[in-house]
């Protein structure tokens, strides 16, 4: 029997709810500027500072948490422009939570050409100032409904999403196990979707590749699982997909990447606690229930893999992981890991299986390594 | 009423005829071989030049036409590794199209691995040798099995795709107005696809995020059409796709991109017509019925647009387009519009109508260029 998330009644009340906070925190926002105007005080504005320096790592929940320490925008001849482009930012957000409608980074550049002189010249101008409400606010950008112009990640196996048509407003259940070789695309925003699957857990993999293979050999229904292609460092929505999914199941989320640092420093670390440059956001992005299955240095001896020498860029990496990165600071299982491979001086790419036979990695690989959840790497 | 591509029985008849056309033209060419050693000739094998300068363009089908030169590639001292390559790459190759499998790039390359002095030591050698039994058989790569490690595409709109079930083997409907905000991914492979559709043309737009505004606001159900992402240059999976489901229903597809040379020259001319490197494929991946919705130089001036100065590069490749490449310069329409985005010295993206208002793009851009699609450009 499929489980269900929450029901249909509760998930809109929730989505309503974050969307009247969301507004009033708006509206709070922007009486405080008007108040500080009134009161022919300065205005200002306050944002948590967003870098590695302002984390740190939290080994219970797995997460980075800020440290709260906050940078302050004062009106001023120097910040009149970027101030005025802020408040301005604000109300677009308003008229988009409004009209239950999305905005891209692009479409914000181009509304700002009617502000008159607030009219923003580069988009990194406009980046910036779009990250503003988020940070000020405390919702993530697509809360408000900015969505990024990326592609949310493939899914198949099962997994039944709930979401709504939006020509009819009415719910459409779409069945993962229901796509032949092809897949269901992520949608930028998934604040909305609900869940039913009796999936045992979720394979995350790196490359599309991959994805097709297990898909082609239909892994999902052999394992019990959901499949879901990252294609590189997964996007926030297929980040937050993730999560919810994982949330709303207790699912645990196993990677599957190449076997090098850009493997484990980038794509799994941002996967599990986030990114550093973004740290206000990881309590919605990063998915603590991730363990990783692979390719790990061992495998490459155990399975007797093709390697690559490490590269430079490689070698800086890794040692820069160990070195700076709270998360793999705080694993000693990944300190040993990456050391492990530093040694070996190689690594190793998950297509390498092949070099055994084309499913090697399905009828060999995979199955070994869920026998045994337990040695993944944290 | 809904129409159908072929029957069930035929389609799948036509995937066997292709693989056994597929598989005997292999143990041809491997006979050859093995003729030419046994009557103890230097053996050889033979391969359409895949460049510009072996291409002609047909202005009534529409596409480039390859001109028949031929490359030779002999055994000799120089050529007996590579040789042996192309003999294992075209066993491989053999091997999959068996199976009904699939295979890509980086497996191929980890396949040779067990091939002694035969295995690849680079990923670049491996990707030409691979690219040898597409051309010296008249098969694209997909039909024998190799796919591409890169997503297909998202499609949403009035359409159904019938695919089978991997794990069965059944048939599954795919219908594509059912994803709710989310999308369709085109799998790897499309040559199994059959599809039913009321729809009366299909829109391709560059960028996700347009995609993702048109799902939003159904605009595939206003307009009675199929939607499909491409994001940037479309890939073999995504033109193919756009191919057979054009072809299947003479549909006419529509292109909306930046209006920008890369626009123009790259996105949309690869699309219609193919690539000059790959000349020996367009017969499978150009869509002949395509035109150009816009955005065009004209509309910067007819919808008062935003716009950005033309780079450098933008200058360059416009002036490439002008002077050598076959399509614009048989189309008298594209030359003017490239010289009149030459005068103007401008380019605009298809984000710029957000100037307006956010859904100036849905309700007036698109209906109004709709009203008159014999005014696209060819």
């Amino acid at each position: 029997m499929a489980k269900r998330t929450r029901t249909k009644q509760t998930a809109k009340a929730k989505r309503q709810r974050e969307s009247d906070q969301a507004l009033a925190r708006m509206v709070e926002v922007a009486e405080g500027i008007h108040g500080d105007i009134k009161r022919e005080k300065k205005p200002h504005m306050s944002f948590p500072i967003r870098s590695l320096s302002n984390v740190r790592y939290d080994p219970r929940g797995g997460t980075f948490k800020m440290l709260g320490r906050k940078s302050r925008r004062d009106f001023s001849y120097a910040t009149v422009k970027t101030f005025a482009q802020s408040v301005r930012m604000l109300a677009v957000s308003k008229a988009v939570v409004e009209d239950d409608d999305i905005i891209n980074k692009r479409e914000a550049y181009y509304r700002s050409k009617s502000w008159g002189e607030a009219a923003f010249t580069e988009q990194p101008e406009s980046d910036t100032v779009m990250e503003d409400p988020e940070a000020m606010l405390g919702f993530n950008r697509e809360q408000i409904g900015f969505i990024p112009d990326e592609h949310g990640g493939s899914v198949a196996g099962r997994l039944t999403v709930i979401d709504q048509d939006p020509a009819t407003g009415d719910d459409v259940e779409i069945d993962c196990t229901r796509f032949g070789t092809g897949a269901y695309s992520v949608p930028p925003q998934v604040e909305q979707l609900r869940f039913e699957t009796t999936a045992k857990f979720i394979l995350v993999v790196e490359t599309t590749a991959m994805f097709q293979r297990l898909v082609k050999h239909a892994f999902w229904d052999t394992a019990n699982c959901v499949l879901i292609a990252m294609g590189g460092v997964p996007t926030r929505a297929c980040r937050r997909f993730i999560r919810r999914l994982s949330d709303a199941f207790r699912l645990r989320v196993f990677a599957f990447t190449d076997g090098d640092p850009y493997g484990y420093a980038n794509i799994y670390r941002t996967l599990k606690v986030g990114s550093g440059n973004a740290a206000h956001l990881n309590e919605f992005f990063c998915v603590p229930r991730s363990r990783f299955l692979g390719v790990t240095p061992q495998d490459v001896i155990d399975y007797k893999l093709p390697t690559q020498p490490l590269k430079d860029i490689d070698i800086k990496r890794a040692k820069d992981a160990l070195k700076n990165d709270p998360f793999f600071r705080h694993h000693k299982e990944w300190q040993k890991a990456i050391a492990q491979m530093l040694k070996m001086k190689v690594r190793v790419e998950q297509q390498a299986f092949a070099a055994h036979s084309l499913n090697f990695v399905i009828e060999e690989y995979l199955p070994r390594k869920l026998r045994h959840t337990k040695q993944f790497l944290p």
